[in-house]
């Protein structure tokens, strides 16, 4: 309901300058005007005063927090990432914070909840109303990352035996406990049964006497309560849908759960993909430099160790290499070509996988169409590279050696590049993290270890 | 329209198994049955359809498409990635699809319309009703990708003045040529500017005497119609909206975006993203081979001519290697970590820059920071790998010198990860596109110029 009364308050367009926001907020702190400054927080939408949060240095950033602790909505939290989240939960008073949150739907005060610490978890509890407190008990009991952790519990659930007329006095008469968003009335049985549902838009259109019966959609894609988050935006992407019941096994009707809530799972689920296959857990662009240094360590070591492993691979062959300099010159190519090659299809599985468009059913398919496509290109770079080669160092079998080694590199790039992240898979590990340094660590050795040892045995 | 009907054609729950459908589908096909066949696939939701289209082979594809043309539902195509809704289309009669989309929404319409080559656009255009005509080719006026080629034109717009009793009996009486889906009213005055919006729910929830000024959103968030939908989507994740109203440059209302074809749009950008910093243009998972060879035979020759510049670099140092064998083993480590530490960067910036967390106010601050983490883990990964060459070695000079060339290349990994995005994207290139392959050009080639020229001047 804060929503709605700042968004009353008056009569211009909403827009937002960061820069001039930041600027205003600086000067208020640099007047010490807490009154003012308090003022102008609460006009502000609250993803924009997370937006602010998240662009400030921290110590202002900590200062600020401080200056509008005593009216900070909770709900604000709910769109900054987990570290910044963390590090203003360690400045508010988290009773205070309690207090604030009694106009907050539940679904975020679950958001926020889950994340704190145990301690810290009992207190908030402790300070909010009862019955909001069951709720998000209950929740709690939900997987992380499941639609019961995502769900709004307050739903419009009307008699599958009414009328429009009725489900309209219905929602006049409740007015004050609607939920703040939704789009879709659902009917249920007596035994809470989800039976249909009716988009608001065909109600406001029918006329009172008819029946809600005649106007619902009978084929509903309800969600069980227990389904992984990315389950669910994979339905309301697929489907465009704007909201749909969540359900337990015995198919009485729990919540609801709205597209908004949805496009923030996409979001945090692109970025998940994303940054892990950039070799980054989570975006630390707001962390502090020492807790960046450190996310980004463990992986560049992990990387240290598949290039160690490729350097002995290389040192097997250093009477090769005396012999023939140009091994040296020429071996980063078969291994860089090998590992770009199988990036490519990994990206395009990782990302297949996602979305759901690779699946058991093609995938044998796809495996022999990327090892194909792998076939081809090495012979096309085989010969490409055998050209230079020849011409470079006047030496038609190593130009031969090198264009064997990239067939060789190419074909094993495209097949590890598909079976890799499907074989994650299966074993339940995230392709997206794990797949580029095992394809990475196999196109190097074998490009070194193909070109080097081809040319031990023919070339020596 | 159709989806409705479908939706109440039977009392049960809509569940999809993509193997059951296909093995239904190959039976009717094999018996030749297509009045079977083309019952099953009208009671199946459009975006299953697609989805099976996307999962058959090519072959089974076709026949299927051309035993159902006479029926098929063009919104179907919107469900379908670029390459495959080519391929259907030159299946498909032209004409028979425009007079199947009758029933459709005209922002669908249009996204299959700016897709025709020009002949089928005109074909198509002359074959639908002269008012959808109409507003496509005012749709095909506005920017590819902007915020007009993406409303919808149909949009319950009411007078100002109105109270809740004129709303409910207006939509009552327009009930035939409201929107398929709208989740807000937009309230003009008499030059169609748009003065605020009324939430259906709040709507609902009203008296019919209460004033629809007294319960509007003021504070609205207005959309043009040539805002990029990448800035589309950001409004929309960003403030949790379901839809938004549309102006020209006059602040004339135009339509309407819901948020159904917004997350569309996310899931495209973000596809772009992912699969673009992987090398690969767009997905090519169902392409035939061919079409997935040539789309990325052009990167990976783009990286054999980095590789070649690499390879040119060890070549100038040709003397040191055969004199110091050590050399040549250890060198890719250099440009390998380098090359990682970069992407490690690179991937936090494009993704921060897609979601408008690095903007020209902290991108100073944020150079340095990564610059500086470069620094730290350069030191780190420089003691690591001294001590490990000094040991395999039994060289100390040459531990000092490969640790010195680490912390080269890792700063400047650290700077060239933030600074390359950041360039292009003040040169308008598309930095998930084209960071990558200019990253690891520097990396390779610092790498192995800073661990062999320092070996010449000091080693050799």
């Amino acid at each position: 309901m804060t929503e709605i009364n700042k968004e009353t308050l008056s009569n211009t367009e909403y827009e937002f300058s960061r820069d001039e926001s930041i600027l205003k907020i600086v000067k208020y702190i640099d007047n010490n005007d807490q009154t003012k400054l308090n003022i102008y927080i609460s006009e502000l939408h609250n993803a924009d005063i997370a937006d602010i949060l998240q662009n400030l240095d921290p110590d202002l950033r900590t200062t600020l927090v401080k200056n509008i602790s005593i009216n900070f909505d909770p709900e604000i939290l709910t769109y900054l990432n987990d570290s910044l989240r963390d590090e203003l939960v360690e400045i508010l008073d988290i009773k205070q914070l309690a207090s604030n949150a009694k106009t907050m739907d539940v679904d975020d005060a679950l958001d926020i909840v889950e994340d704190l610490e145990d301690s810290d978890q009992v207190t908030f509890l402790e300070n909010i109303e009862e019955e909001d407190r069951k709720l998000i008990q209950e929740g709690l009991k939900y997987p992380e990352d499941s639609a019961g952790r995502l769900m709004q519990r307050n739903v419009v659930a009307l008699d599958n035996q009414w009328n429009v007329g009725q489900a309209i006095d219905y929602l006049r008469t409740n007015k004050k406990t609607l939920p703040e968003d939704f789009y879709e009335i659902y009917l249920i049985n007596r035994s809470n049964k989800v039976l249909g549902t009716v988009p608001l838009g065909r109600l406001m259109g029918s006329k009172r006497e008819i029946k809600l019966n005649e106007i619902k959609n009978s084929k509903i894609r309800t969600i069980e309560a227990k389904m992984d988050q990315e389950e669910v935006a994979y339905l309301f992407n697929k489907y465009g849908l704007v909201s749909a019941p969540v359900i337990d096994e015995n198919k009485i009707l729990l919540g609801s759960i709205t597209v908004d809530d949805v496009v923030e799972v996409i979001e945090e689920e692109r970025e998940e993909d994303i940054l892990k296959l950039g070799g980054v857990g989570q975006t630390d662009l707001y962390n502090a430099v020492i807790d960046t240094t450190k996310s980004r360590f463990s992986w560049l070591f992990l990387n240290l160790l598949t290039a160690l492993v490729a350097s002995i691979v290389i040192g097997l062959f250093q009477a090769s290499i005396e012999k023939v300099v140009a091994l040296a010159v020429l071996m980063p190519i078969v291994a860089s070509m090998g590992g770009n090659a199988g990036t490519q299809t990994l990206t395009v599985a990782v990302r297949a996988l996602a979305v759901k468009e690779l699946t058991p059913s093609n995938a044998i398919k796809i495996v022999f169409k990327e090892t194909f496509i792998g076939s081809i290109n090495g012979i096309i770079f085989a010969i490409i590279i055998s050209l230079v080669s020849i011409y470079w160092f006047e030496n038609t079998l190593l130009g031969l050696i090198i264009g064997l080694a990239m067939i060789i590199n190419l074909v094993v790039a495209g097949f590890a590049g598909i079976i890799i992240p499907l074989t994650l898979v299966k074993i339940k590990i995230d392709p997206a993290l794990a797949s580029g340094v095992i394809l990475t660590t196999i196109t190097d050795v074998l490009g070194f270890l193909s070109f080097l040892g081809l040319a031990t045995l023919f070339l020596i």
